[in-house]
């Protein structure tokens, strides 16, 4: 699976936030990583969003939207074109915003008022309007407060969001940890390090397989009921 | 009331609805008509704001949000010092958006699958956010395809939504027309002319009288029937 993340941000230099996602987002060779800037090469941003599978926009929270960058990105390669041509039909469409408040703030009563999803809904009708599949969006809220092991775990969730084909799926998270375990097992020189990783693939494995005999019997225990 | 209307169009010479809202718009001295254009000069943009009233967005609505120039006019006008100096605060803040489809597509189910106050909510979070009354928006659906008629009306409502102090309040429209005509009588030369407007003010005032009566009566009843 290929993913574009398209990077709006107009400080982009200034931003430990986006420096420390451009990280995550570089241990994966099927993610590319795209920062907008004027002038745009119209052709090459649409061969760049159909050679994709999974289309990211990544952006600080400016006025309750992207920074304008992005929708003039949007006005002009987005044009009659890439529509006519269905260039991002089918694809998926993720958004990553980086907002200044905390989570509990984008709710009804709340300062905020409104929650983020409602917020991104020009989003939702382009992917509704051009066909492509609208993913729960992945808000970061105050990177800046964030203790080190949130930041690890953001570190997880983020590549996870970018790579991982059927989100939401823990069998699907389960197979990307073992992955990355084992190329991480292929580039490790020191034999005691490569036995811990392997000891601990192993145990991954073997938590799936039991999980993998759970499902089954659940499902064969609730076929049974029906009869 | 002043009434900025702050037009983000980037064709706008080649629009037939801009130019019917302008010529609208012109017919009321205390309407400043304001197309947004770059570079910015962001002072005196502030004191446009400030010394308004009333604060129109007025755009066609292009991927379910404002062309980029609205966006980086807010991005780069609202910024630190407008906020921390309160420049908008205690204002009105209303949409006209141009759209080109029909209005009964925009619901849950029709071919736009959201409301056009959905995908307008992120201005609403910006008035929110920033102590600013929300207007209801005043969208204007396939204009190319408006009948005479329904563009007299569209004229009359749109000047309307400009410069009626209180929206929606049937006694502010009456007072609307009648200062309307009063003026037109002003600067009316010839005598037979003056003398039908003169009789169409003495009719609306009469109506207006008899309506208050009426209010009056119901008021008068529902207060009886309290006891």
């Amino acid at each position: 699976m290929k993913t574009l993340v398209v990077v709006a941000h107009p400080q982009i230099e200034n931003s430990a936030t986006e420096a420390f996602l451009k990280t995550a987002a570089s241990f994966d060779e099927n993610v590319t990583w795209h920062q907008l800037a004027t002038p745009f090469d119209i052709k090459r941003e649409q061969s760049l969003l159909s050679a994709a599978d999974r289309i990211i926009f990544q952006f600080p929270m400016y006025w309750y939207s992207a920074p304008a960058i992005l929708k003039e990105w949007l006005d002009k390669v987005w044009d009659n074109y890439l529509v006519n041509n269905h260039l991002v039909t089918g694809r998926e469409l993720g958004i990553v915003v980086t907002v200044g408040h905390a989570a509990s703030s984008f709710q009804p009563g709340a300062s905020q008022q409104y929650t983020i999803a409602e917020l991104l809904r020009p989003y939702e009708a382009l992917a509704h309007n051009l066909g492509l599949q609208y993913l729960p969006a992945f808000p970061i809220y105050q990177f800046d407060q964030q203790s080190d092991e949130q930041r690890q775990l953001l570190f997880i969730c983020y590549q996870q969001y970018l790579a991982i084909p059927k989100l939401c799926h823990f069998k699907d998270e389960v197979k990307w940890f073992a992955d990355r375990l084992e190329k991480k097992i292929a580039n490790e020189n020191d034999p005691v390090q490569r036995a811990k990783i392997e000891q601990l693939l192993l145990l991954l494995n073997d938590q799936q397989d039991e999980l993998d005999d759970l499902y089954m019997s659940v499902k064969w225990l609730r076929e049974k009921e029906d009869y």
